[in-house]
């Protein structure tokens, strides 16, 4: 007996069983949407008879070189018939033909795949049957239109344009405004011309036969898990190649028999704020794909109470029943048939950042989900986009008086975003992508093959569509700022330019949306970030978060402004205090008579210049973080880099004294290179010890004045690039000797830690002995992923390495997420290492990927104590070591 | 009862048993020297009494804060009883004083040690007993002086110079030419002033009573050990710094008692050629010093045999049974008093490289030891210098016709060396390690003080003494080619120049010395290497070596000249063929334009261009290596190197053309910051195939070119800078293809294989999956030191690098000797993880440090296949590999 590749919706509990009951693996074999149509089948909700082709057929077909695995097509034969039974019709039949519509369906939702083909089993036969027996030949001639297009474009890849061609003759033929005003005669015509469009374009006629039509259209299917669209997609969502999708084919109701019938996509709750309210599209009279291709302006699901009001009323419930059931934000589309309703499909609602938290707090004190599940129900990378910037209020205002105001639309994906139009998403692409530019991508609307543009775009607006169209979704899921149904922006896509309001911008001119509000202004706006203390929701949700993490959450923080924000979200320490960025600005000239002073004495009076500016930066620091560690590096670039604006200022020059050619000189003297692996960190603190004197000296004593003041300091000192243990064992003990100087002479002790950081792959590979010596680790992740790939920070992305992320050589950017096999083998080893000398030791890391979730879950997994990331990813970071903790 | 820190000469039964009889242990307790006077007394050698004070107690002193430890002083004193019982005099007696010379012997011989002090004993009564006693108040006199001298400078820590001033006034005032002219009177007044400079510059009289200076005499000893000259040569020669220096003390038998008493010092053999005869030098009534100090010039040790007939007889014998006792070549000193010879030392004998050589392999031949032994006795880096650069003897009778020949002098160290002269060892350091300049030392002769600028030299010059002077036992141990005993040349250290046979000189001007002949020249002269096919006992002593290892010996060799010298040297392979050595010259314009090109056709016509130069270079190598395998490493460096000339000849251009323009952007927009981790390797094939792809139709082209032609063709492609092994996966089908359409071309197969470097850290840690595609591993450990320090390979050295090699914060350059606990732990975590998946997969090195001996052992002990290394190290890595598998 051949394996079992079909299931009816009905078959769900033979399903649950094949899979051992796990939901997971229904969805794994069934894709999505044909395990939600079978779940909501089981409880009751009603749903058109039909059927899944299963994941695991399309894979099989894929391995076998384009073939039905043995048995399938026998199957679904087998299942079509239990469909005719179930409805008393046959498929194919002349008089009253069963019609079926086709559907792509994966495990996780992709907007990337097939689009649905609907109305299967019509011909030029049938179509007449069901004239007749509807009595509505419009209705017929223009369902069999929708099965010629859909099927020509979607199944034998012909290009919707040209379809789209022959529809807006026919309505300016038809002196018509909209398709549904078209008649039957019309639509014969424009079928007759659709079905010549797909003889000249792939050399066959449309199939007639409906048996061959469902099975052209589930091969079709199965070779679009393989399409570049839904590569593309995968790729960008991180969603694994070899999941395969499944096919559903399910029995065809209507929305467009009339004014009693109509159609729409809602949410359950408000996707983008995540209020308690129905939200979503409907259109009376009309198929579904006409809502969510966005191409008819839609009416508000509310309205649909007056409307359909006994349709809508059994629709309220359903969706109560659906979220008790499912316990999540449902995204649920449905067709009213002749006054009765159909749920054709639910799935978990895509929400905004703000949505989600406010939906997983809000469900939490509705008793539906645990706080554990709230927590897991926000990705930490959401709440990012929560403090996203936002425009500046005023500058609005200002924006807005002078007339900039292009347009307020729907409020599609929120943050606010500028750049410069492209019209299409190839361009957007090549602008954003390799010029680096950010660029806002202006559309009609979107479709599938548009998400390359839209990813490399900085916001999204488009004149036409809805909160649920396709630009809206994948903007949201995304994170891009999105405004859609902009009917006051006419685009011109011929001229290359759009005209709102009188203004007219043309490709390549700066516009600004605002993604939150639905705004969009010609020209620049000022940003400014969101308040984190207004967002109760996203501060509830926190601190449920930090119930459940091991992890502690520090913060890179170089002044007092940025640790006070670091300490108002959530941070529990200072991570990296970058001394470094204090030598700027009005210190700089003193810090470049220092690095070229020639005799001893010169040097130490820049350095005693310098020490007062560090002193108080310090004090300023431990003051903010008052009973919280503070870690500070010592200084860690080539002093060159201090040097580039004078070397540039003096190469302008002409007529140089003397001592400036002598500076000039000193400085390419200095040059190396690969600055990088050069002199710097503890290499110059070994060669010129009197600057990392300075720094000790500067942060003990604002220690030793912070501490007489009754604050509660707590300076750790961490000495960058330490590659050999005998760094440490010849210059920790100077420092630490001007420590004790220091506290001494100010007559007050304070504790303090002497530590270093782990991102030379050889302290590292040593880090046992290092444990001897430092009393912390700090993984500098920056530094170690580029030593151990060999990879220049300064220059790889430009020259290779977006390529090789693009060509899946590498699964990520390793200066995103941790290199776990490489580089967080080298972690693991430190940890182990350093932990067997030590076993006390504070583990931490302070590299950029301190703020990435993925690689904070890999600290939590090999046991760091915490993670030091930027003020504004605290808040992210505290949700992710949540999710660490709960997931492991 | 205390420890026991003294031994007795005669009490070595003793001392043997204490250490288990293991005579490293008896070295270890009693010092080199101290061992080998009582295993000479042991065999009925005659040595004048005396004993030992222990390595063990000069570590108790340091430990204790230069404090005796228990026991030990009263264990000399009784020692001391011991000696006058056997003398049958009194220490001190005022009439017939037992007089004791005292010096320090570490286990290994060590010029940084404490110079000796004679005539511990007299003082200012017993002299006059000493006279009367001898009737020869010159002689006692002269004795008393010479202790109160070296006790002055060595104990007593004054300049020495102070001493000599007041020599020189006496014999201009005496109107003699040497000491040994001075009469007693004479020798009183000068011994007053010494007495007198001790007490200004000491604030001390110099103590009268013996027992007191044979207690000061130890403490200077013991302190010696960690003065600054001694911690120098300790860092300089590779030896530990806890191993403590014994003390001998010893009854001091007198050559300066007339013309029937004498000293000298002798090799068993002679160490320059290895020559089976007697080699040193003696002075007829004179001290020790004299000959040691090289200030006077002695006479050759065979004219002894008429000087002192019995005495000469009786020392050939003695050496005879010296030699084959200790089976090594001898270092002795003797005194002949009144007739009466005394063995005062014996060592293994320092030798010359050539003379290492020949003398293990006729010891051989001599059945005094084994094949084993003849091997360990060379060490691997003494080989180097028998292939170091020798002048064009061509150019040498040139510079002689033209009147450059400047001295012909004493050959104390052989090969051939150029540099500016230095008149003192700190001008000669600052110049040749700060500056980086070819030096050659010059002084009238040099003292241990001397050591850090003789090492900083690339030849040294003395224009004394002779074979056995300081300079030249220190430039044969560290390979630095050196004459001595020029007496033709003239030094003015005042006007700091020289002057010989007329030319003039100075500080700064170029010279070159021949160390092989002893020739010194004005300017430079041509140097040409040795032939290796003439050393013949080079050749043997090898093949016994080749018995032995277990690790083959391959060469990185780029052309088939050098392919040829290497397989010539011994190697069993090319291990690294660099590719892009051969785009330079007539190819770099072809080069050039293949990477400016703009379009793909361009790029394309110039890569077929260069594929026949590629291809007959190619063919060179394998017809070189027939039988051999090759392995071919594709293109390495980034590409802008290749562009750097032109880029600077249009930087220079005025006037530039449009074509010219673009050509000056494109090569700037090239720029890295970091290039040694840019775009380059496999990332270059990665981004730009069309390179390795021609490189690997060239390699194919070529090998079945030469098998058809007979040739037994092993070609091994190399995939550089591996870090992914998806990088491998992506490019190595793609080359493999090539491979293959070629081979079909051709008709005709070869066996081949494809592998990968392994230097970037990653590739290390991640080595089983890299091992799952390579075929083979080579070590690039070059790069891989680089990334796991984190050291810029271009510029560390001249910043900080060797500052810390200097300050001991690393052991030794990681660049030049495998770093075993940081880039060692990865390579050999590359083996196991290597092996794990393939256990027969090939494993190499084949950087730098393939050539280097401590590191090929490190390679043998992790279970390398093969080093490879340059040319001339070919023969150096033979011998590494078997002491190697010898000593492991």
């Amino acid at each position: 007996m051949s394996k079992k590749w079909i299931y009816l919706f009905e078959e769900v509990e033979e399903a649950e069983k094949y899979v051992d009951g796990k939901w997971d693996k229904v969805r794994a074999l069934l894709g999505g949407k044909g395990a939600n149509l079978a779940e909501m089948t089981r409880v009751g909700i009603p749903v058109p008879p039909g059927f899944t082709v299963t994941t695991e057929a399309c894979n099989a077909y894929a391995d076998a070189g384009e073939q039905f695995p043995e048995g399938m097509w026998e199957q679904e034969l087998e299942a079509l018939k239990a469909v005719e039974k179930a409805m008393g019709k046959k498929f194919g039949d002349p008089e009253n033909p069963l019609l079926m519509s086709c559907r792509s369906g994966a495990k996780f939702s992709m907007p990337g795949m097939m689009d649905t083909v609907l109305n299967i089993g019509l011909n030029d036969v049938s179509v007449e049957g069901l004239a007749k027996l509807t009595e509505d030949a419009r209705f017929a001639y223009d369902s069999y239109r929708r099965l010629v297009q859909m099927f020509g474009s979607v199944v034998m890849n012909v290009e919707d344009d040209l379809f789209e061609h022959v529809l807006t003759d026919a309505r300016e033929k038809a002196g018509v405004k909209t398709d549904s005003e078209l008649n039957a005669e019309q639509w014969k015509v424009v079928t007759a011309e659709f079905k010549k469009i797909i003889k000249k374009e792939t050399g066959t006629d449309f199939p007639q036969e409906p048996i061959e039509q469902i099975k052209l259209a589930t091969e079709a299917v199965f070779k679009s898990w393989n399409g570049k669209r839904a590569i593309d997609y995968r790729n960008a969502a991180g969603i694994a190649h070899d999941l395969g999708t499944g096919v559903n084919i399910m029995t065809m109701v209507f929305g467009n028999m009339g004014n009693n019938s109509g159609t729409g996509v809602a949410f359950t709750r408000d996707p983008a704020t995540g209020e308690n309210i129905l939200y979503g599209d409907y259109l009376i009279n009309a198929q579904g794909e006409d809502v969510v291709a966005g191409v008819r302006n839609t009416e508000a699901i509310a309205d649909m109470k007056k409307d359909l009001p006994e349709a809508f009323k059994h629709f309220v419930d359903i969706c109560d029943k659906l979220e008790n059931h499912y316990k999540e934000i449902q995204d649920v589309e449905f067709t009213v048939e002749d006054g009765k309703l159909w749920m054709l499909q639910t799935r978990d609602g895509k929400r905004t950042a703000k949505a989600a938290v406010k939906i997983a707090v809000d469900m939490v004190n509705e008793n539906l989900i645990d706080k554990k599940q709230a927590v897991l129900r926000v990705a930490p990378e959401q709440v990012n986009t929560l403090l996203h910037p936002q425009f500046d209020p005023k500058a609005k205002k200002v924006a807005a008086k002078e007339g900039k105001l292009l347009a307020k639309a729907v409020n599609a994906s929120p943050g606010a975003a500028g750049g410069v139009v492209a019209f299409d998403a190839d361009l957007a692409e090549t602008w954003g992508k390799e010029e680096g530019k950010n660029v806002i991508m202006v559309r009609p609307f979107t479709r599938p093959d548009d998400v390359h543009g839209m990813l490399a775009a900085q916001g999204i607006l488009t004149s036409e569509g809805g909160a649920t169209s396709h630009a809206a979704v994948v903007a949201r899921q995304f994170g891009v700022p999105c405004i859609v149904g902009a009917s006051d922006v006419k685009i011109d896509l011929n001229k290359r330019q759009f005209e709102a309001h009188g203004v007219v911008v043309k490709e390549g001119d700066y516009i600004s949306i605002d993604g939150t509000t639905g705004e969009a202004f010609v020209g620049e706006i000022d940003m400014i970030r969101p308040e984190f203390e207004e967002q109760t929701d996203l501060i509830t949700l926190l601190e449920w978060a930090d119930e459940f993490r091991r992890l502690e959450v520090w913060a890179n923080a170089d002044n007092p402004q940025d640790a006070q924000r670091s300490r108002d979200f959530g941070a529990q320490g200072i991570g990296l205090c970058r001394t470094e960025h204090m030598f700027f600005e009005e210190r700089l000239p003193i810090m470049q008579r220092m690095i070229l002073a020639i005799g001893e004495e010169d040097r130490s009076k820049a350095l005693d210049e310098l020490l007062p500016f560090q002193r108080s930066d310090f004090e300023g620091l431990f003051k903010a973080m008052d009973g919280l560690p503070v870690i500070i590096r010592l200084v860690d670039p080539p002093l060159h880099e201090f040097l580039e604006g004078l070397y540039e200022e003096l190469k302008q020059k002409e007529n140089l004294t003397e001592e400036e050619q002598q500076t000039v000189r000193t400085i390419e003297s200095m040059h190396e290179s690969n600055p990088m692996m050069g002199l710097r960190g503890i290499r110059l603190g070994v060669m010129r010890p009197g600057i990392v004197k300075m720094q000790v000296r500067a942060i003990f004593e604002a220690a030793c004045n912070m501490a007489k003041a009754g604050i509660d300091v707590k300076p750790e000192v961490m000495i960058p690039l330490v590659g050999h243990v005998n760094e440490l064992n010849i210059i920790q003990p100077q420092l630490e000797e001007v420590a004790k100087a220091v506290m001494a002479e100010k007559g007050i002790n304070v504790e303090y830690l002497f530590g270093t950081m782990i991102e030379i792959p050889r302290a590292a590979l040593t880090a046992d002995e290092i444990a001897k010596v430092a009393q912390f680790f700090s993984f500098g992740t920056n530094d170690l992923s580029q030593l151990t790939y060999g990879y220049s920070r300064d220059d790889a992305e430009a020259t290779f390495l977006l390529a090789y992320v693009d060509k899946k050589i590498l699964p990520t950017n390793p200066f995103q997420t941790i290199d776990r096999d490489g580089v967080g083998a080298l972690m693991k080893m430190s940890v182990e290492k350093g932990r067997s000398i030590n076993p006390d030791i504070s583990l931490g890391i302070c590299g950029e990927h301190g703020g990435d979730p993925n690689s904070i879950e890999f600290c939590h997994l090999i046991g760091l104590n915490y993670v030091s990331c930027s003020p504004f990813r605290v808040p992210v970071a505290r949700l992710a070591a949540a999710h660490a903790a709960l997931n492991n």
